[in-house]
């Protein structure tokens, strides 16, 4: 779902990473370590939910993977199945009601849901259930998902499932969990990635493969666009009950999102992002003294900008580690530190040098504007700085948190009217075509709504996002 | 509803407390301080739900209302409309997802629940509402008004109460809160108490008069059972859309619940006790040397049997004021503690003094034994122990936690059984006939059914409680 | 020492109160509860300190004994001796710093240092100590007898004591303990109290009998004004090292700080402060219709007036038993709660009544103005006021927390003054005879200095206080 | 001082980082924010304390500078003259008691100190300060400079820190405070770094000049060893009261310790580690597909030595930015993670390579073996481990967390012995002689001590440390 993320040095905001696990004695220690490895795909909040065959047990809390799940923590997540959630990070009030996995009881059992992507028709299924009488708990769109199974005339848990996933449209990696099965399954679409792997008699599913090898479990397979797995004790059985759609997976995890270690949509992160550098390089050749990385997301795409254009790599940026999430700015100042605090060049290597920057994406140009300035500091005296994606001119409704089309600065200024307000003197993102060519093979398609409009999936435009009383829980 | 709550110092305990106001520009802080004058009612967790007339604004949090109401937190509760809620404190595992007032948004728009009481077929029904898709999000039997409110076929909001109102069975004053209403209202039985004052021109209700007195509001009358008012800008309006049933409020509100200094069911609830004590002293006239209570809730009583006996009241019990919720036992101590922690004997008073003792009620008899005891090695040679209520033989099931029938000493061991287990000399309780005359006067009955068996509402025996997943919430 | 602590309720406040414990395997454990029964004494800091016989272990932390030794912090102090401390709540910063026991190591070993009372002299022989090279860790007058120590020429730990103590002035009651030895000590005036107990073979000390009460040990005697107590494996020393001086025990121990089931001085607290309640009786004869007690502290004297003037008690005045640290009044509210929040009138009771009220003492007269007009308000139509103590006129320096001279009503103003601000009908307060007559019996004398200014040690008008830079320590 | 800390991940841990700042309106402010920029030098406690020109006001707390100094706090630091202080991170039990800045009052006024170092006769200097009655409060060996200039015979400020310090010997970068004053002094041999900057009328200075860049200050010079700059409202003054010894700045700042966009020693940091690998690369060419960084510290000398030898730079081994403090590592699994939480291999990268990792340093090398490991397992079919430091053989005695002789594996094993443990096909370490000429260019020497046992000052062997009875702080 999207909501008023604020966009901390101008990059698009991963919505959720999920992780689950089938028929290991350690499921919520193993899922403790899975959210671990896939933070970066969210820092707000997180859950995890476990079964001991009778129960489920829940923990949430607002906050990062390592603070919240203690020792003490896990110990109260018995059981031998277990799902967990990751969700991005808004500043402001904090809103556990809407923490993930989702977890309900009554007519239908006990569920717990953990979902990552974004249904494009929630808020229209939600008006019509809510004039029949349903109570929603939240504002998640993945609720509805619950309403539609609990008011679904079926009978079989998975039917019931099938029934309500008919219904609703759009993005959605998803877990469902019952006391004594595990459910995985992605939207026809594909929109976002989701893998199956193996730990001994284990099956476990995860958001991207790196998660896989922090347990030391074997990457198998992803699951595939419009497939539902469904996990018990008599083993792992996959359906796919609806038409074949087009597949589109989202471009913009090779772009940014997913970590370089991963592997998904068939292809290692990294090297795609290296693969964009090196076509950067073939579509804007230049003379310059050295390639820097505004660290640390485009360092693979500047190593292959460096390696295809012969021109030295050198660290003339450095990030400050410790930058979390809790940086205050004191008020009083007059000063603005902005990008200082992650970042400070090395005045060293940038004296007198013609430099090319290499950066992943650009969305609102403010944080390339303080960037330049800061090589310019330095003592650069060409900046070349380039883009291994191309102009991110739309929103996404498929579970990113992107801002308005009005904010995304290449929906409303020219080239050369960004270029002159970055203050670089060359500005180049990185072709359709050429993304196209890096990304493409073997593959039919991605979703590059973000970049051509193209939407695969219709959304609607003008329902209000439904609003619940501000909600502020002291336990 | 019934919890498995512990019983310190061998007493029932009150479930719930509530507290509303209309039109005052600070109704959040007199609805804090309302709650405040009513903590007696419950110290598990407390709640306020405020109004600014467009937006409902809620905190909830387990622990005392003067901890958890920061001048930070009232500052997040505008606007003129309130209100609250306390409730009783269970040990173990903090389950905010049950603290109240309950809120819930969305079809029937945005709505405030507080509830004391119990409702007898809160089970039955959340069942049937299931079966046809409704979703739960707590325990409480209060949630089943909200959703047969939701699935209610009429247009109008106080119809849809008075729909919802007409299935449920059992114990309840309720408060309910829209943006731009409050809603006061006692079952036709009256079960739980429930009163309207006035503050300039605010309206305010309240569980006990004790709550006017703090905020300085004056008392007007009580709710009446079966009642319903209904409080806007166009002023209080009072509809009995109920047939009428006998009226039986609970009579231990009497004998041990409500604070002294309160006004309830037409009647002082100090000088209520204090004749509980005199009539005691007819009843059970005895030679003596001193009369002492059981501090402090005997305290009343025993000044009424002082004055009718003309024995003088001495303290010969102690109580340590700092007595708070977090006393933790060392664990690896071979001593028990017990009462000792909240009691110490004054030796100097009972050596060899013929003594008699008051307490308001006996449940389990295993702190009167104990008490006992320390008098005894105090150094007193007589202890008559008297009980200003008759023996509690009959679980509640109209909002009071009690144990189970079995534990209750007086429904399963004579008189003389529980006298040699406690060890007194003597051992009285009062009769019916005497508490019937004591509170009586005027009215025509109360529910005394723990005390006789005789329920005024039917209840179901075999319907468990609806179980939630294990949850804890860390914000 | 004399700090800025409001007066809530307008009463004298205790400093401290100490408890210790040699030769007992849960050492850490028996403190914990003998400090939970002097917790009256002090409710701002708490700490134990225990020895393994090897090495100190320390907890101190701002707070009640209940929140801070949960059953964790209590592990972490092993071994079979150890001593404890309470202190007086101030509002405002905390002053972890100065929380007691002291703990020191290094030339003259490990040591820890627990006192009750106020050193007169302490800042005359800081300063000097200082200006030879002396660090100061607090503001503590406690902390000059530890450096007396550390520079004194003797050898032995008990000489280098005796030498300390011959240069302070003042009142102390103390602990000190090393690794293996415990010394408990009263000065030469024994302003102070400090008892002996017996617990199977460990040796108890404690503020108050009532500490041992709680914890099943036998009182055996009180320490001596002037008598030090050396206890280690030996056994239990007595030494009286210096000259005799006049016995001096502070009288408003008995009046208002001690637990009524204390036996200090030689006498049980709860039959003084009634003894005091017949005086008054006594002194003030009245035609009236019943006595009521200002509670809690007022109630023994208040069952004295009664029985004497036989007129009969009433709880008039009901006390809201959740009064805690934590009350916040609402700031923007345009009322003013003050002992609202404490105690409500009971209507029924007062209206038409003539009304004997008594309380202990007078401080300001704040709290004892709002208290009649409260029961005015409630119908009383004559309201006798009497104070079973003399007014209270001079500041202590033995060890009470007092406000300034002028800031004593009964030291700037006439009694019919005070009884017009007060509003009461009549004002009564104890003669000095009438208090010596009951507290006299079998003892040389008291300090009386609060009530004539007859101080029986000297101190210093014009040494300022030490100030420390503000100290915030979060851990 | 050295202590027992764990050393994560097989890297010495810096001790500390300095930062003050002198006539500027938001001292505190800046202080937070130059601390924030030093923060890998100390992640275990943090201190600042401010002075308005007549009160020091101190805040320290265990944790990260963004964590501990809020909005809130930072309002609690008012003036004009600020410093603070990080110090390293333990395990295990938290030492509020020696976090810095230490701050003292009284015979030689209110004085604080952060120190950067280790003094070595620190405890032969306070068993002899304790014998004529000193009390320490920490087990500090900053603490005795404070006890030092308390006991001079000296009246001068100045005069009595000169005196101080001609008794002590060892690593002190060190900054004192007064009301109305800043002190900042290297020891005579330089070993740790301190810089001085301003900032429009303030001067400021930190120990590395990354902390300038953060707050817009400018560069101005390194303070010289053996200089005292005394800072107040006449100006900077600047003494070098003792004799000249030889400059041993400590060579390890730059091999691991400074941050890369740091100018230390009048060199920036970057470059000595890119010049370093590149020596490294002339001293062992090798025959590779690609050169691979330990992230993130090795990452500088990877990139020199990839350029020298002309092999590819790949990122081989990915970090998880996550990783924290708080990992906690499940207990009862049977995996052990270790170096697999913070590093991934991307096998698309090291399948079927030959490759050369570059690293900073090793220790014990178990953190070496896990990663050669890891990239066997990623595929590597070569790999050549090149160290940009020699052996580290001998404990650091000057500021250093470093563990002892025996267990630094190149003081007890061979080279041959230590490939074979680390599992890599060839192990390399830079020489001596390569890593004078890198780091000589201009300078007299260094501290190579750690690598070479020739210590520039002496030390004791046997004088224990001292021991604080445990001190658990709970505010």
């Amino acid at each position: 779902m999207l909501g008023a993320a604020t966009m901390p040095f101008d990059k698009f905001r991963e919505e959720c990473g999920i992780f689950g696990v089938f028929n290991h004695p350690e499921a919520a220690n193993l899922t403790y370590l899975g959210l671990y490895a896939l933070q970066h795909r969210g820092q707000e909040s997180t859950g995890i939910v476990s079964s001991d065959g009778r129960t489920l047990h829940v923990h949430k809390a607002m906050g990062l993977v390592a603070d919240i799940f203690t020792e003490e923590v896990l110990k109260t997540l018995p059981g031998s199945i277990a799902i967990g959630h990751v969700r991005y990070s808004t500043t402001g009030s904090s809103q556990l009601i809407n923490a993930q996995p989702f977890v309900v009881s009554g007519g239908i059992g006990n569920i717990a849901i953990a979902h990552n992507g974004n249904l494009t028709n929630a808020m229209e299924i939600r008006q019509e259930l809510e004039s029949y009488g349903s109570i929603f708990q939240s504002t998640m769109d993945t609720e509805v998902i619950i309403h539609l199974m609990a008011v679904s005339r079926e009978r079989i848990f998975l039917d019931r499932l099938i029934d309500a996933l008919a219904r609703v449209k759009g993005a959605y990696s998803l877990l469902l969990m019952k006391e004594d099965a595990l459910v995985a399954l992605r939207d026809p679409h594909g929109f976002r990635p989701l893998s199956l792997g193996r730990l001994d008699g284990a099956t476990v599913v995860a958001s991207e493969s790196c998660a896989f090898d922090l347990i030391g479990a074997t990457f198998e397979r992803e699951i595939e666009p419009g497939e539902i797995l469904y996990v018990d004790k008599e083993g792992v059985k996959s359906f796919k009950p609806f038409d074949p759609v087009p597949q589109t997976p989202c471009v913009f995890e090779y772009i940014y999102f997913a970590r370089p270690d991963s592997l998904i949509f068939g292809k290692n992160v990294y090297e795609v992002r290296k693969g964009l550098g090196r076509q950067l390089a073939r579509e804007f050749p230049r003379e310059a003294d050295i390639v820097i990385p505004v660290p640390d997301s485009g360092m693979p795409a500047a190593i292959g900008y460096a390696q295809e254009a012969g021109i030295p790599l050198e660290l003339g940026l450095i990030r400050n580690h410790y930058v979390g999430r809790t940086f205050i700015e004191p008020k009083q100042s007059i000063r603005h530190f902005g990008v200082k605090i992650k970042l400070n060049p090395v005045r060293e290597i940038l004296k007198g040098k013609r430099v090319v920057v290499i950066d992943d994406s650009i969305v609102r140009a403010t944080t390339g504007r303080k960037i330049i300035k800061m090589l310019r500091s330095g003592g650069a005296t060409e900046i070349h700085f380039f883009i291994s994606s191309p102009p991110t001119r739309f929103p996404c409704f498929y579970g990113i948190d992107t801002p308005t089309k009005s904010e995304l600065i290449a929906n409303s200024h020219t080239l050369e009217e960004i270029r002159k307000y970055i203050t670089c003197d060359t500005l180049g993102y990185l072709s359709m075509e050429g993304l196209r060519k890096v990304v493409d093979g073997g593959r039919a398609s991605y979703c590059y709504a973000c970049f051509d409009g193209r939407y695969p999936v219709e959304f609607p435009v003008d329902i209000p996002e439904p609003q619940m009383p501000l909600f502020y829980n002291i336990s």
